[in-house]
């Protein structure tokens, strides 16, 4: 699908996968075990794309930033895994189930200061560390939020700002580290990290609506994972919004209560999606993915702006 | 005792308290408590001693490298107190047990990114920030490294190595950053690392003596910490090497078994206090005093190089 850069994507698993050889071999067996799980590659992907769009693409200068942008999108769930003791994550088991939670907070630390030392040693201008740094300063400000709070209604504001924090600002530091290093100018780079934040916002709004979405025989275990584990995501907030008395204080107790059974869970669940909760969170993410589409620049070539358009619409319909 | 650097020291605290602040009120919290709780500063004092030494010495230039290291040292300590499940730290309550192990992990993170974004903004050499992140993927290999091993008997060499990655190759760091900073020549940069090293060695020895020293009515709670969560340091590892046999598997049991009763890590203090496992600890611990004396470049000014065999000296001696 993304012919622009599938060339680029393939030389990035082999750089990925040396950058988490360590001297210890239990940091390297951890960080290979992590790395080739599978991810979506969505951030380096990203990264590469606008750094094609650009127009002074230079692979081997680009990828130091791809490979650090998926160590510190991998070091974060590590220690997301650790925190919500999850045992499996894309179907292989975490790093906490697998070798304990000391390894698997020393390894996330392990990612986090290769990402740093990997573009350290390749020489950026300082504006590239200050945004990496940021962007892990902004990671676990989100994470801390969220999970300081849970089992809480956030206001829809602060929802938003809780996801910008942790998804939309990770994909606009992408689209604007590979736009500033592929040489575009200050006002395109800020078109194409606006366009980042957007679909950003767009893609954790979906992932939170695939949490309702998905029955139990989709995923093989017990539907509602967000609300069972007390993230009150769009679709809860806006049932509360919309519902009548009776039914809104019974979905706020569900909600609030932290030892939840799997049949209040499955109350709580048909609740929401007996009102318009998914529907107005879907139309919410059509709208920031309208406004990553308004956003691209208009100096684009056309094969990268039909890559951003497909990036997008893909984030929109996207059913995993 | 340090008048070089007591003005710099007291400019510190403050630059120090200032990045924690987050625009999250939770985590400025756990920052302000974290660095407000009385550490040594012994890394911000040594790379500030050793950027005196480089005869250029800028305060506000020095000063975001200075704070760095006592961050990176602190996100170290709160991720160490989450993996040891410790609930107190130099007398005060750690981050993990009073807000949590999500917040205390995600708070480390968090002082880690700050470290790597004050440096990035105050804009250094690149080699500034390689140092830097590879001493946090030094000190997590280093923490993992011990670990995963407890309740084992490391060789003596493995010993060493563990600690130099722990302690060693933090303090040479702060001398090395220092020292470049403050305009010194390669070769003196490369004595005063060297200094650093030895007397980083020195430091955790003395650290682990401290531990059989130290008697419970000393410190009021049960002695021989590390005996009891399975780190085996120095003292231990000699005594195995010079023990007749019953003692010698009497110690190895007691050493292997992870479920110790107070009187059996008492017993295990009272076999390798009946050695010359404490001698021989100190003994290494001032030959690296004294290798550190060495190193010690000759073209220091006086009170530099005073206040160095100060530190070491202080380092030696210390019993708390």
């Amino acid at each position: 699908m993304f012919d622009v850069i599938q060339a680029d994507l393939e030389a990035f698993e082999p750089a990925l996968a040396a950058a988490v050889v360590s001297e210890i071999p239990l940091i390297t067996d951890i960080g290979v075990h992590l790395v080739s799980s599978g991810g979506k590659r969505l951030r380096p992907a990203l990264f590469l794309l606008a750094a094609h769009a650009g127009g002074a693409f230079d692979r081997a200068r680009a990828m130091p930033v791809a490979v650090a942008l998926e160590l510190i999108h991998t070091a974060s769930l590590v220690h997301d895994d650790v925190i919500d003791e999850a045992d499996t994550r894309r179907g292989a088991e975490t790093a906490n189930a697998k070798w304990g939670n000391q390894a698997a907070i020393l390894s996330g630390d392990y990612l986090f200061a290769r990402a740093f030392k990997l573009v350290a040693e390749a020489g950026y201008d300082a504006s590239v560390y200050v945004a990496l740094a940021q962007l892990v300063c902004t990671l676990s400000e989100g994470e801390i939020l969220q999970d300081h709070t849970t089992y809480q209604v956030p206001t829809e504001d602060v929802y938003y700002e809780r996801i910008r924090k942790k998804t939309a600002d990770f994909l606009e530091t992408c689209c604007a580290l590979g736009a500033a290093i592929g040489g575009m100018n200050p006002v395109d780079t800020a078109g194409l990290a606006a366009y980042g934040n957007a679909i950003g916002m767009a893609f954790q709004i979906t992932d939170d609506l695939l949490d309702y979405r998905q029955t139990s025989e989709d995923i093989g275990k017990p539907a509602g994972h967000d609300l069972a584990q007390g993230f009150v995501t769009l679709p809860a907030i806006r049932a509360l919004a919309v519902l009548e008395d009776a039914a809104r204080t019974e979905l706020a107790a569900l909600i609030a209560n932290p030892k939840k059974t799997q049949e209040e869970t499955a109350r709580a669940l048909a609740i929401v999606r007996g009102t318009d909760g998914l529907d107005y969170a879907q139309a919410q993410a059509d709208a920031y993915l309208a406004r990553a589409q308004e956003a691209l620049p208009a100096v684009l070539a056309p094969e990268i702006r039909e890559t951003c358009l497909m990036a997008a619409d893909f984030i929109g319909r996207r059913e995993f």
